[in-house]
């Protein structure tokens, strides 16, 4: 499996990868995030980007003769990709390219592995031949030397020193001067440098681009859902075991009640129980797709749509990546709230969830960047409507934009709180608000463009109107593909509390989108009530389920490995073998007592 | 100034003590806690709680011959203190009181101070005397020799272990098997037991109960309210510093753009501007009340109506500690995610700022908890307006109640963003709010309570009733304090920009509470984009003046100690010389480059 790079093969060892990724990364992330920069997604890239002559490297990854660093982020640069300063030159008497780091602003930083421990790294900087600029290409450039681990002359190199979380990886900073690799180096497969120096596009084959720009692209954010999917498990896990074994208070001389009955603490957890269910089912047919995709770009008949397919997936992956990991982080916090003094202990565990989770929010795409990219893909489609009545949208998770009239005209017309609780009504009611956020966010846009460049016209328009859309559309997708899944793999006798899970999930989304409903006349006061009454009735039954959801869901203890959160509902017990294992004074008279 | 008792000082003292706490909170968290619980805590109950023979010990403390701790909580309960199980059982042989744990789960822990260090402890334990129990009294317990810091027999102690933050605290836990203490260990202000084990209320003063009630209450969370505050205005300078030097994609071929220039920026952040200046001066301002009312609580002479003004200042703190926590918490998040990945770095200081406030939203009164206790004195207002139109509200945070009808009778009529700019609006919009969702509460309970008991009605109508309303209710308060104070203590030369810092606080909060205000036809989709617009409006306004802002409300550098948000400007300079910090290789042939 290692180095095969046979295109049937291709998808295959993707989705292996993946899970063994998934499987590190709940037990000990920092491990998977050395392993997924070290060896996958480098493996990926020179598969991907380079040729023949680099394979040789692959080879080295997998033996342990080597490791390695994707260097793209400057200090002052991290989304802005395209603005990034560091050089290759090419110097035609040597035949070799000449690296150089402007300014300390420019250095290479947050570069996973490059602190203390990588052989080589993989660098993004901007092309120079014959003074002309060709812009950002990638480069092997090798930065230590692998018997020793001492850098070689010609960089400063360092780490970036302890961070909030995920002190395992070594983040490193790099900066050249005049620092020469062979003009071999460069990872050739879409444009290459010849000997004397001319810059040639040598690809020609553009389905192959546009799949190795989505597999490098998306690989690592696809495994960041994943993880976040299986985090918010965890979190949830350890919070409903702890509430349905911990009591307090009662009513007069009656018995403690467990907190779990509370109507108040079933609304703080359960709909991110539902999150839970939801979000991963998602995740596991995404990456389907996903994948499928992958495989389609490596075959050599063309294929129609598939420029459209990943442009689509390019657009789901940047609403569900934030989706996913907000949801966990927020998950996070809300459970760790919901279990006390106790959940601050660090062997209640989310302390180091909440860690591991907090960068996600910002790397492989800030959240509220890729928030963008899904609402820019989202106007096009929307252009697409009103100019030809129709969307690029394969995975048809938009297509309904071509009824817009009839969406918008749409009111809701039940009467009680059973009329809310159907797939049918959360599914109309998100598709009804996507479209009002599309025609408001395409109209707020038109406006400032009479008087603003494009790039101000977006910018000014995000916050009430581009960001909540792409998050809306986010959860809809999410609660699209979670049905669809049901629908189509799920036995029978499943589908009631998997429908519960559902609909909790999606009528608590829409409660934060009531303001919109009722500003878009699409319902009124009694449509408040009648979703709120809803996910109140959805929590009441859930509660007699909910430690069963997470027993189904949660990994074995020792990767939840939270005090409070065992299957044994030993809660007590558990405590206080945690406790007594520091250096408690026990008098030999007391022991008897433990 | 240590150990006086002199009444008249009491005000003054704790004015003392509250500023160095504040002062060392913002530096060393953990030696904050440490000195508060260790020494302050302690004198507080022992003045307020404990007589003349308990005195010597306040003596002890400041002469660091002694240490001490609060033992309340048990490994199963904490806000429930009522059902603690711990006993102190009087020998009338022995004039002792003997104290025992009667399963771990009865075992006190959570006790700060006593996981290695205090020599004494203030235990709350049921009192039980001729085989009947008085309840819940505090006891002074000897715990550890003071000069070699062992634990005496009849003791298991232990350090709970390592937690999210705050490791300079080392939180214990102990465990009694009939461990005996002196009769005169009682503190016995409020109630005493004879050494014929006779049961004796020996309080006379009522006004000084309350007033100790209210001292031992609320001093930790009014403590709790200036730290959140002080930690707010820290997590805010650093993400605005940043913001303002962070340059990051621009127009085509334009230049590079502050982040800071963002619309979708400077409304993550400057709502929590002006939150950390509203909740700094809110808190401020309260704390002189606080002060006042436990001055007259010490006080001779009977002072009317003391008894609704501690009632509605504890409503004020269960509604304002929350507010200001979660305000804390939340802001810090958002701050690390506006500064992005090196947001992550430890040095940026925002993950030790996280995990030192997050144990704030649950002890000194789980924040949820603490609502209820708001909303339950605000039903008992609505009450007293119902049936004999009135209201105890000496601080007159509610007075507004009275005038039910003619509040509820409103309708938003403003016609431009131009009107919902004023205080008047936010104002009258909130005691708008409030009345709504106090009647709505009232009748949900109400209804409830012909089907259910009152512990039950209560728990089902805090979901989207009661715990919103509290909500409203802190940041009513917060504001109305704010504004009263710049009315009467500002320059006319600072009203401007500090006007414009409570409008934005006041809207961004309405924002929360939009559906409400449509649900109840108080306005229609206008008033939602007037709202809206105005809070954009405002967030440009204050693009100019963040960065003074927050420099007037900043401690200095090296107490806000993030490399990140240093006064200097010097953004990357800093992020150099911290990474430099490091063991970096730097050949000498590339030293002058630096």
């Amino acid at each position: 499996m290692p180095i095969s790079t046979n295109k049937a093969f291709v998808k295959d060892r993707a989705r292996c990868l993946m899970s063994i990724n998934e499987a590190l990364a709940v037990v000990c992330p920092a491990v998977s995030v050395k392993q997924a920069i070290g060896v996958y997604l480098f493996q990926n890239t020179l598969t991907t980007l380079g040729t023949e002559r680099h394979q040789h490297i692959i080879e080295e990854l997998w033996n342990q003769q080597a490791l390695s660093a994707l260097a793209l982020t400057e200090v002052a640069h991290g989304s802005d990709a395209k603005n990034m300063r560091t050089t290759a030159t090419y110097d035609q008497e040597t035949e070799e390219f000449v690296i150089n780091t402007p300014d300390f602003q420019a250095a290479k930083c947050w570069v996973g592995n490059l602190g203390k421990t990588c052989t080589m790294v993989l660098l993004f900087a901007q092309l120079y031949t014959g003074g002309q600029c060709f812009g950002l290409h990638a480069f092997v450039v090798p930065v230590r030397d692998p018997k020793t681990l001492l850098p070689y002359p010609g960089l400063i190199i360092g780490d970036i020193g302890e961070k909030i979380g995920l002190n395992g990886i070594d983040n490193g900073f790099v900066m050249f001067q005049n620092y020469r690799i062979p003009r071999q180096n460069l990872l050739n497969r879409v444009a290459d440098v010849t000997k004397d120096g001319d810059y040639e596009s040598s690809f020609t084959e553009p389905g192959k681009l546009l799949g190795a720009a989505l597999e490098n692209l998306s690989a690592g954010r696809v495994g960041i859902m994943q993880e976040g999917s299986n985090n918010l498990i965890n979190a949830v896990t350890i919070a409903v075991r702890y509430a349905a074994l911990r009591t307090q208070f009662g009513s007069d001389n009656g018995p403690e009640v467990p907190i779990i009955e509370y109507q108040l603490h079933q609304w703080r957890l359960f709909p991110y129980v539902s999150a839970a269910a939801v979000l991963k089912i998602f995740t596991t047919s995404l990456t389907d797709d996903y994948l499928n995709a992958v495989e389609m770009s490596n075959t050599d008949t063309a294929i129609d749509n598939l420029r459209e397919m990943i442009s689509e997936i390019h657009a789901i992956i940047s609403a569900t990546k934030p989706l996913i990991t907000w949801t966990c982080l927020h998950a996070i916090q809300e459970c760790r709230e919901a279990c006390g003094g106790h959940g601050y202990l660090k062997a209640a565990r989310f302390g180091d969830l909440r860690s591991t989770v907090d960068p996600c929010v910002s790397y492989e795409g800030d959240n509220n960047v890729l928030l963008q990219q899904t609402s820019n893909w989202l106007l096009r489609q929307w252009s697409s409507v009103i100019n030809h009545n129709t969307t690029h949208s394969p995975l048809k998770t938009c297509s309904f934009l071509t009824n817009c009239n009839e969406i918008l005209s749409k009111r809701f017309a039940g009467s009680s709180v059973r009329h809310v609780k159907t797939v049918a009504f959360v599914t109309q009611t998100y598709e009804w608000l996507i479209t009002y956020l599309l025609k408001n966010t395409h109209q707020k846009q038109s406006e400032l463009l009479t008087t603003q460049c494009k790039f101000t016209a977006r910018n000014n328009s995000q916050v009430y109107k581009a960001a909540p859309l792409s998050k809306a559309y986010g959860e809809y997708v999410a609660l699209k593909y979670y049905w669809n899944h049901i629908n189509e793999h799920v036995e029978a006798d499943l589908r009631s509390i998997l429908g519960t899970l559902g609909l909790l999930y999606g009528l608590s989304c829409l409660d934060k989108h009531l303001v919109y409903l009722l500003q878009g006349n699409y319902g009124n006061g009694s449509l408040v009530n009648y979703i709120q009454d809803a996910i109140l009735e959805l929590c009441n039954e859930m509660k007699k389920c909910a430690v069963s959801v997470t027993d189904a869901l949660a990994p074995p203890d020792f990767v939840i490995n939270s005090v409070l959160g065992k299957a044994d509902g030993k809660l007590y017990e558990n405590l206080r073998n945690e406790l007594f294992r520091g250096d408690t004074c026990v008098p030999e008279i007391l022991a008897s007592k433990l």
